[in-house]
C-alpha cells in the first residue's frame, strides 16, 4: 500500500521569516513528519502549489483535480490550506475509486505546538479505512465535503446544519 | 460521541528525572495532546495503571479488561507499552460491542520528536471509523492482535507470517 | 540579585493566528523561558509594548527609556525586535549605573527551533558580568551598540566598520 | 575567537531508546544547538566520554585534564552530567591562563522543555566575560567549584556554607 501525498501550502507548512516578519512557506513537512512517526506504509508526496489557502483560485484547483484523478495510487492525501479547504473538496468530488482526505493544520507544523502532526495520523487512518470518496479530516473528527464549514473565530471545522 | 482513553504507563507517558538519570511515568498526556490537537470530539480519561509494558502481569490485564468491559462508551483507545501490547490486546479479544484501539510510542510524547501524536491522531480515526472489536494501531498500521508483533530491533510493529 | 526584565514584542514574542495567517505578540515568552531554564536568580517581568521593532518610534523609546532609567534594579534585559534594535540602544547609551542588555530572537520562541532560549540564556549571563553600560547580545556575541547593524539578508548582527 | 567544546555523556546528551526503555547516550547535541542559535562565534566540538555522571573516575577526570591543558584555545566549554561536575570542576582548578566553563543540564536537550539550550547561552556567555579560571555555569548563576554543591532534591545547584 502506498499513499500518494499531495501539498498545496497552507499553514501547515509555513515557516517564519524574520526578514520581513512575516511567515511564509517552507519545504513541506510531511516527509519529515512520518519519519518522525516511523510509519509502515509506503508514501510519495509531491509539492503542487505553496499558496495561502485564500489564493487558491479555480486554476489551482484544476492543477490538484488532474494530479488526483491521474494518480497511479488510490489512497490520496491533500494537504491544504484551511480557509478555501472546503471548496477544493468539493471540486474533488466527482473522482471515482480513490479515497481523497484533505487536511490541514491551524498551527504551523514547525511549532512546538501544533495540531500538524495529531492531523497528519488521523488523516492516515482515515485514507487507509474510509470508502473510495472525498473527505475532510480536522479536528479528530471525519466530514463530507458538502456538510462542513469552517468556523474562523473559533478555528475549528464544523458541521454545518442540513 | 465520546472516545474514552484508559492509560496505563509506557514510553508514551515517560518523564525524564534528572536525580536518579532515569524515566519515570509522568502524568498522562493524552489530555494534553488532544487539547493541541484541538479535537471536536468528546474523551474521557482514566489513568489505571503506571507501569512498564514489561512489569504488566496478569492482575494488571484484569484491571484493563475489567474497566473497558465497563465503560459506558462504545469507543476506546488503550495507551499502552510497547513491550506487551499484544498480550494486553489479546486478553480483550473476548469484548463484545465496542472498538478498543490499543497504541503506544516508540519516543516519549515530551521528547522533541515523537511518534506519540501522531500515534494519538492515528489511533483516533481507527476508533471512529474500525467496526467492533480489538485492534492495535502502531507505525501507522492497524493489525490484528493475533496477527502482528514488535520487532525490538527495528523498534516497530510487523505482522507476522501466518 | 534582580533582574528586571523589559520586554516590547518583535519576534521573540510572536504567535501565528491562522484566522488571518499572521502573526501577532502573544504573552512575553520570558516566564515560561526562565522557568523551563529552572533559573536561581530572581526576575520580575514588565510588558512595555508590543510591537514589530520597525514599527517602534521616538514615543516609544522614551517609554523604555523611562522605564529603565525608573528601575530599581541595576541589571535590566529588554527583549527587543531586531530591526530596531540598535536604536533603541542607541537611546539608551546615557543611563548611568546600570547593565542594559538587549536581546530578541530571529525565530519565535514557540517555535520548535528557535534562537530565543539560547539567547535569553546568553544575555542573562551578559547582564551579570558585564560593567554599567548598554549593549545588544545577538547571535553569541556581545556588542557595542554604536559598533553594530543587523544584516538583515544573513539574519544575524556583524559588527561594523569602524 | 574559537571556544573549544569537550562533551563528557550526562543528561544534556541523553537519548530516548525504547528498546530497553532505557536513557543512552545520542550524539552530542552541541553542535546543532549552536546551529539553532545561529552563533557568530567559531568553535570545535570534540566528544571526549560517554558517561554518566556519576561513572566518571579519576582516570576519565584525568583524560578530561588533558585535553583541557592541551586545548589550543583558551576558552573552553565542558558539557557534563551534574551529579559529578563539582568533582571535575575542581580537578581543573590549577590550569592556567583559560578560562573554563562546566554546564550541563536537568532535561536532556532532546525533551520539549529543557534547559539545555538556555544553560548552552549561559554558559557561551560566561566563557566570553570571565577572567581565566573554572567556574560551573549553572540555574542562570556562575559558581566557583570550591563554593557549590548540587542540591539533588531540588535538581539544582546551589551555593554552600563557607
Amino acid at each position: 500500500m502506498t499513499i500518494r501525498i499531495f501539498t498545496t501550502g497552507g499553514t501547515f507548512d509555513k515557516l517564519y521569516f524574520d526578514a520581513k516578519s512575516e511567515f511564509h512557506f517552507g519545504d513541506p513537512m510531511a516527509g519529515e513528519l512520518l519519519e518522525e512517526a516511523n510509519v509502515n506504509f509506503e508514501y510519495r508526496i509531491e509539492s503542487l502549489l505553496q499558496r495561502d489557502s485564500l489564493d487558491i483560485d479555480e486554476q489551482d484547483r484544476e492543477v490538484i483535480r488532474k494530479a488526483v484523478a491521474n494518480a497511479r495510487e488510490s489512497l490520496i492525501l491533500i494537504i491544504h490550506g484551511t480557509d478555501s479547504m472546503v471548496d477544493t473538496a468539493r471540486a474533488l468530488l466527482d473522482i471515482a475509486d480513490k479515497t481523497i482526505v484533505l487536511l490541514g493544520a491551524m498551527q504551523p507544523a514547525r511549532m512546538r505546538y501544533s495540531d500538524a502532526l495529531f492531523n497528519l495520523g488521523f488523516a492516515s487512518a482515515a485514507a487507509q479505512l474510509l470508502p473510495a470518496g472525498c473527505y475532510i479530516a480536522m479536528n479528530g473528527e471525519i466530514f463530507d465535503p458538502l456538510k462542513v464549514a469552517k468556523n474562523r473565530s473559533q478555528s475549528r471545522f464544523e458541521p454545518t446544519e442540513q
